[in-house]
């Protein structure tokens, strides 16, 4: 550390530098990450409640009563009654949370999942000391439902479902995994990036993957993800708050005799940016964000199928993935072009995801971008 | 959820009813809490960096490059070299990773702490399947090196020791538990709140207690305490980067083929918020505002001792404990002449932590108000 500091000036100059040499969604050209720019109105709010620390609740009882609000209006959106939970860092702080209240609860070791799960599974797994029993997916990539009967025993303390797989927006089939796992293991739901489209997806004829699944005992969804709040904004939601008392640590010289939550201090800027866009936008709002998603989602797989190149599966959500021979060599010749895709594994191809930050315009220009690069690489 | 969104003016009413429910730092009260008003070129900084999320580093190379930075500012105060480590959001998490690593490479399953350790150890032994040791500490509360030779066995993964305790600010015997430790376990020193404070105390004729003991594996260190930063901006620093490796799990569809953190998704704007303040600050305006917390410690100190009130330990950083019969009637009455002051359990006393927000006066008056009500609620 320098002895003296360094004048505003030239400090503002090297966080400008930083600033420019960062990718921002507001660019157009991030069609790679699950997050997005956040509203005004979050980032207004997550300003407001900067000094906010909900590792300390007595000082902050504002800030904690937008977080029981938000999770009210969670659980009525998940059709979930008296739920538990508490607004943690991001999923994979959801997912560690919930498998440890299962191993806690259950004593008992193992997590039985899909191989399509996200990798925060695995590193819960070896966190906790657990083992991972990976399971198959059908041929469409969502758990298959015939080796869970088989994979779930009495060494079992939970099973992880996702509701929008990070790599294809696939939708595991909840309501049977439901059925295998009631009094029998715990459920966990990973919906980080589905919880806040499934709801407001139009037509809405898919099978119950919420809280209306009698097995479900615990869901994770990330209100800065499509959500539409700052990080860190994401909510852990559980049947049974009791569970909670499994993992509780007694924290003394804090305004709490008990706490629950892996994270000590907690930026809880996050939770009133999260309670600000849900009271903004409503039901209605959410479905007009989700529904251009998914109309550009469209357009870029349509635009794509005219060209002979057919998704890994007819997108569910605004995730559409095109295998290719090399998608690496795809993924550069898109950059060069000032698109940012990603890349999954199961199978190889390129992943894209169609955030609010993306306009028609861009999704036209970039389906364009994507056949003419694929077209000179071969199919 | 409801349907519709609410009004713009009748959000921002409710946001402002929270915000005014909430403690704010600048209210000049607070004297239970180890966060502060961060200096206002972090919060600028934050707002800046909002999007950033080093959990997706490939997207954030300005980010990145100022965590880097300020890793590399905080291995030079802290004296080490070719350090590792990253931007965690507190000193749970980083407790946590630093006792996580140590289980994964020792392949050894006991943790051994002083009973003045933070609670977070107790959190981590439950999460990672560990045993905590716990052992005594001498007449000062201070870590009791003749119980930890003892206790230190084949079995030993970790010993944390602690620089700044959160219930009076002792600093451990650091460089003799390096001692005790070295080539035999990992050696965590938690600086959560030291890591600030001790570097700049005028003086310095303290033991050594950063990665100039040899024995010393980890430490970490929080930037939104007393480094002036927004929360989360806390630094995990690592002798030996390779560590990270035990912990590291593949993660498919991001920028990095590995992540080696905790968490997933990464709230970044607190690593600008820190870089901000240690660029603007320097050694020298830490120490400015470091000496002011003293002074102001000592003011209280001195006031109450001539009343008749001892602090528990003469105090080594700007946290001061008194000892009373019934220290929550005194927290009472604290609290109704506008004072927030925290409770130490061992031993039962008044904690009063005097950071940057108290002025002078307020801690003229304070010292008052605390020697009145003791003085009627008996010594």
């Amino acid at each position: 550390m320098q002895e003296r500091g360094i004048p505003a000036k030239k400090l503002w100059r090297e966080l400008r530098e930083a600033s420019e040499d960062d990718l921002h969604f507001g660019d157009g050209g991030i069609l790679g990450s699950m997050c997005t720019e956040p509203l005004p109105i979050a980032k207004r709010a997550h300003a407001m409640f900067l000094e906010a620390n909900l590792g300390n609740p007595g000082y902050y009882k504002g800030t904690w009563r937008l977080e029981r609000e938000t999770l009210r209006i969670l659980a009525d959106l998940l059709h979930g009654k008296n739920l538990g939970g508490f607004t943690v860092s991001g999923a994979t702080e959801g997912n560690i949370t919930a498998l440890w209240m299962a191993r806690n609860t259950t004593r008992r070791k193992e997590i039985v999942a899909a191989k399509t799960a996200h990798f925060s599974v695995r590193k819960a797994a070896d966190l906790l000391g657990m083992r991972l029993v990976e399971i198959p997916h059908d041929d469409e990539y969502r758990l298959d439902v015939d080796a869970l009967r088989k994979a779930v025993t009495k060494d079992t303390a939970a099973v992880v479902a996702v509701a929008g797989t990070t790599e294809l927006g696939q939708v595991d089939p909840i309501d049977a995994i439901g059925e295998t796992c009631l009094d029998r293991a715990f459920l966990h739901v990973d919906a980080a990036f589905g919880g806040f489209v499934l709801p407001f997806l139009d037509g809405g004829d898919l099978p119950r993957w919420d809280f209306r699944v009698a097995g479900v005992s615990s869901l994770v969804l990330d209100a800065h993800k499509m959500g539409m709040a700052t990080i860190p904004a994401s909510h852990l939601l559980v049947r049974d708050a009791k569970h909670f008392e499994r993992i509780a640590v007694e924290s003394p010289y804090l305004t709490t005799v008990y706490q629950t939550s892996l994270l000590g201090t907690r930026s809880s800027a996050g939770v009133a940016a999260a309670y600000a866009v849900m009271r903004s936008l409503g039901r209605e709002g959410y479905r007009k964000i989700v529904a251009r998603c998914m109309k550009n989602t469209r357009a870029i797989v349509e635009r794509a199928r005219e060209a002979g190149m057919e998704p890994v599966i007819d997108p569910i959500m605004n995730i559409a993935a095109f295998p290719h021979r090399d998608v690496e060599a795809v993924q550069r010749a898109l950059e060069k072009k000032g698109w940012r895709v990603s890349t999954s594994r199961n199978p190889p191809a390129l992943r894209i995801v169609v955030m609010p930050h993306i306009t028609a315009r861009a999704a036209a220009a970039f389906a364009d971008d994507l056949v003419a690069v694929c077209g000179k690489s071969g199919p």
